[in-house]
């Protein structure tokens, strides 16, 4: 939770199908782009909000809707209802964040997908696949799906071609292809955190780890549900997806796969991170414990010596009372004595291989 | 455990189909209202006990039985025989907590849902569900069916032009959308648990997180099947349910799929504060020895230096019994060596960083 | 293992369906008591053993053996031989214990579950249902079966008007309710453990903590085959069990779902107390290590500032020999430094907030 | 890894079915019973490995070739090539030690067995079961067939009467009936360590219990895969398995249910012990924690006072230095305090109930 | 981490089937042999890339295009058009490193795996297998391939005699089996730690353990998918792969089963050390602090005693002023008293055990 959840809105009892406006959402404009290609023709522009009432499917190639901006429920509406889009899906349009997931409805698919782009927030992209016609719907004018645009410009590979279908897949294909790039970073990150707990294990760096796992949490959570969604989709007999683009869908399929994979290899480090900090910690203490150890075994017998010298008995009302005090070599004996103590404990101590 | 477990009443041996009331069970007395409504008219009124054996279903439309209160089983014996619902779902309404289930009789359903909206204890609630025909029983007159009556008088949205699937549905929607704002609020008080936790942790922060785990795991233990209980609903092939109902069905489970999700990461989030927790204490621990370390280290072999030349030998009686008390400079040098040796302990502690 | 496991006894290479007791078996008499009984009539009588191969399946109605005790083979072998059970069924009746099952045979079923009542060492229930016939086995004369006695003897609900499955479904149900009791208490005392755990965590508290979490395994490792054995016989395609017996077969495993939550629920919280010792355990030590960190933190350097002023510079042989010893306020000076130096430390440990 | 392993031998590359002996296998020598039966007749001789080759399957009853010792490789070909066993097959008899499983091939099944009786080393049983014949395995002349020996030769139980699917059970039957012994064995084992490690949690007793532990896990890899194939040959729709026969695998497989069950539970226990010896060091550290502060804390302040009263200030230079030293009550009123201020860290000490 | 992760190459974006160099892949040429053979012909030798265009399918027989090093996209992109392989397999062969799997193509399969051979890094060898066609493709000319020439060649076991999919098996047989001797060092390697941790429980020692989880998990991480891979081809119901080929791909995905075994069971044994490291160095701890608390507590009191007996008191002043000092046998009571204190101490440990 580094940064903010963002909360649900819709309070309890609200009817379905209810389209407004998340309050916490981007206040991005709403802009559209309308492309309309087939194998051989292709065009590109700015669509105004009131002439979508006007628009149509065309008798073949594909007609993409590209809309980025959720802050006009009113946009929303037009579009489904000139496309006879069920209201649910409208609304999941809307109520951002759902989670990733594949619906069926009649005539018409539903692809909802979350992108996860660090430092940016996270975005939610949903995509309507009808017959001939995809409208994709995102948070924020954001550059996933550029590459997408340049090739359908540039008549690049096969994507002008192919069908409605091809061009939801080369959306999917971009959004999941965009948490490679992060989840690297995220990995890299973790790497040097190794070096760093071992170097020093504070508890700035016990946080450090707990946000790093925290992140890759974020992402699997992401992923996951995205992977079902690509299974679902690559599953789904709906004849809007033609049987030449399902090894397309398998190959995402198997992008959402390694990414869970490369998550889960994080992730292990991650938890052995906590591990290696655990164990610098308690080497931290057992250094300490030895160090006060050593010096108070060698020193509290030697203060203790001295103490006894220390004594004020009176030497001369007995003699018993002290004679070393008046002994010739009585001075040098004891300080041989505690010399001698001292290195006896130092050789234990070696024995013992503390230091 | 943070509020009284209610226990199960029925003792073993009784025989299925028993309809008594919970000893525990709320005293709210009970409540029945009815509603009679067609997509053009529109009856609600309360209900007396007596007149329930002279109901019937309406040809066309939904006759809504809108109880609440379960202290007599009087009335749900009678709601029961008038419409011939199953004696075991019956003793599923009154013996409560039961586990959120979908329950297949002959000509009905019973559906039962947990409702758990902090700080007022979980409640149940119970639809039957039969052709034309919703029977709903709660604990207690609760508000989470408000907005589903004001929609039904006011004719928002397409509840009225609706059956009764698309009623039952509605009211599960509003039960589980309580759970929202529950689990934002838990979400919220987990959070910051955090700031407490690395500020000072305390038994008690201990205790609150556990108590937090605890109250997430009480979620998740209603969610779980209620969950399960919407996905047997939306597979559910009875003629009850029709086919243009099970869109909501399914975005109501998708609901509950998110709750899991929000569910999961707080107890993720929980469980990486007991971490931090322990690693914090430990650190603590490490701090306290290390201050103990360090003026144990320094000041033992400066007392044991005084300690020496506190000692009693005779000076007079050989040259060797400690000359250094005669000497000129004898106490500053001293001075200077005890200060040399702090000096050095501390330097020997700054490169071990302990400081 | 609070109690003596019970090892299997049959020697590996025995063959397969041999009969003889259990040496460590409960050497309880057997006991026969025979049911007989349709909607009007009814008869209850002790058997003797001998009386066995003259019995004989009622033309309707149903016919009930309720035996108690398996000290003598003979009586089971006699039962399986008048009415054909296969003998690997008889074998699992005195080969106690066995998981919880339902076994399919040629014409009849064999059920098995465990009765866990503590404090009494749990026992195991063996059911034959045949047409008409139920055999039931417990290793005692146990009081689980009372109410279903009484309910046949007073014909109380319709357990007199339904078959030998609605019987066999009596039983079941009244052996499984028999561990909510038994858990309710389980529960009471892991939740007074807690209170314990925070006054004292002394090692007898974690011993206690590691008992309850091994009784509620037991419980668990008992109800967790007995929810398989009821799963299974609601999905029994058996002739034996007509369709209205279902929804209570049905109720009878969502109890067993419901203990399986019981339990998770306690286990849970019986994890969340080891927790709670560790960091009990880890607090005090906490507190211990300040305690000491404190005082000799405070005192070290003024034992050391004393040594300084017992040292036996010979004042009188140089004025830079301690000249203090002989200044008018020396002695006041000292205790004043001494008092600072205390002052000092004491507002060092409470800006730490260590008291 | 109490015993070394046993490597894989076969380098990677070696064709498919070579036939070769383990370098590291036992050398116990090749060893043919031969016993042919049907219900009325029974022979059992030794054969000597050159009559494999005119060996041939009875018309009727079930011929067992009883093979111990694997350190002969032409045994184990001259015995495939006469059942047209599969090479597969055959390099799985002789490349131990391989999982638990069944295969099936064209007419003949091979199940292959993990035998654990400790302490002897693990041991691999193989079973050829074809059409009136079984041809076992094993790699040294071990016991637990003896029991089946014993019952054809006595004619004891139903074994002769039954075909060559039930000799195939009764085979399996024994070795796995030969875990339970072992498995009790480990769980007294267990049992006993308990009460070692909460009287002395020495390093010792931790590297025992990670014994235990490892030879639990040993079991259970030997049983898991030992219950999936019984699984697997109870739901085998071969024709060489008859319908009579099912209800005793599936004894069989109960019986390694049980097993998993044992193993579990005593992983569990044995999990729980880590715990119990845990707490008891950290336990321990407490005590000698507190037996160092207590004895710390009372005679740190005792021993300063003593220190200030050692100081040497003039006290006839100041009237200020010290007069305590010349007070007719001084020594005892010094003691006095001392015992004071002694007594009332005992009393501190007493109230946080260190003692 | 050991080593350097490989990094995902294709921009996000890139349109599938692009066919480019991983920047980061070996730069080792390539190098195509032609294998020609069929029972009674074989035909070996190198093929220049420029003869790939005119190469075709024989009519019997089977053709294997062994390719090793990916440095040059164009010769995938011209075996892949001389074959008509789809561009997203050959984007596969390309684009390493891929999560091992079996692709189904029109007319041709994929199989993808991924060999680790320590201290080699990891390498994946991309196989299509077509009608009597197999072409491989490998990072570097290794040598796990071999055998499979050699036995070709050498016309050793029944390689020759049969098609293309049992030389797709031999390969992978191959690539499998390499696993073995790895997985054998690995598993040497974590015994040989066992007792180096318990000898000195350094934090080197917990580095290394952590080093071997990690290799044993990118281990796993290999084996799991070759596991599926293997699975699914077993399943395959392409006529690509005969009957009976099967019983050798039901061996090979034993093989992988048995490595996750041995994979798990080395994870195991490194989880325990962990455990044996904590608790090893708790235990060391523990020694410290024994150690420091025996010291401290004998020899405190006895320093306590002493500093009493050199305070100053005036003796003349008072005859309540430590007439101690004057008695006769002052000096050797204190003595005594102070060697029954150390004594009756190191009696008090004795009893505790401590040493």
């Amino acid at each position: 939770m580094a940064r903010k959840r963002r909360k649900r809105w819709h309070p309890p009892g609200t009817p379905p199908g209810t389209l407004s406006s998340h309050p916490e959402a981007d206040k991005a404009p709403v802009r559209i782009a309308l492309f309309r290609y087939d194998a051989d023709n292709f065009e590109e522009r700015a669509l105004p909000p009131d002439e979508i009432a006007s628009l149509s499917v065309p008798e073949s190639g594909v007609l993409w809707l590209d809309i980025s901006g959720l802050s006009d429920p009113g946009v929303v509406r037009a579009v489904g209802e000139q496309f006879h889009f069920h209201p649910l899906g409208l609304e999941d349009v809307l109520n951002v964040p759902q989670r990733s997931k594949v619906e069926r409805f009649e005539g018409h698919l539903l692809i909802v997908l979350r992108e996860v782009r660090h430092p940016e927030p996270p975005e939610q992209v949903s995509l309507f696949l009808g017959d001939r016609l995809v409208v994709s719907f995102q948070e924020r004018p954001g550059d996933s799906f550029d590459p997408v645009r340049e090739r359908l410009r540039q008549a690049k590979g096969q994507i002008r071609a192919q069908g409605a279908d091809f061009l939801a897949y080369a959306l999917c294909d971009a959004v999941i292809d965009a948490f490679f790039p992060t989840l690297e970073k995220l990995g890299d990150a973790v790497e040097e955190l190794e070096e760093k707990v071992i170097a020093s294990p504070s508890p700035e760096r016990f946080h450090e780890i707990r946000r790093a796992k925290q992140r890759l949490l974020e992402v699997r959570r992401a992923v996951w549900p995205a992977r079902d969604a690509m299974n679902e989709l690559l599953r789904e007999e709906s004849p809007l997806i033609r049987p030449e683009t399902r090894p397309y869908l398998r190959d995402c399929y198997d992008h959402t796969v390694q990414l869970m994979d490369m998550v889960e290899t994080f992730r292990e480090f991650a938890a052995g991170l906590v591990d290696e900090y655990m164990s610098s910690v308690s080497n931290r203490m057992n250094e300490i414990m030895k160090v006060l150890t050593v010096m108070a075994t060698i020193f509290i017998p030697l203060t203790f010596i001295a103490g006894v010298y220390g004594m004020n008995f009176d030497t001369k009302a007995s003699p018993y009372n002290m004679p070393e005090l008046g002994w010739r070599y009585g001075y040098p004996a004891v300080l041989l004595v505690m010399a001698a103590a001292a290195g006896g404990m130092l050789a234990y101590f070696h024995r013992k291989k503390w230091f």
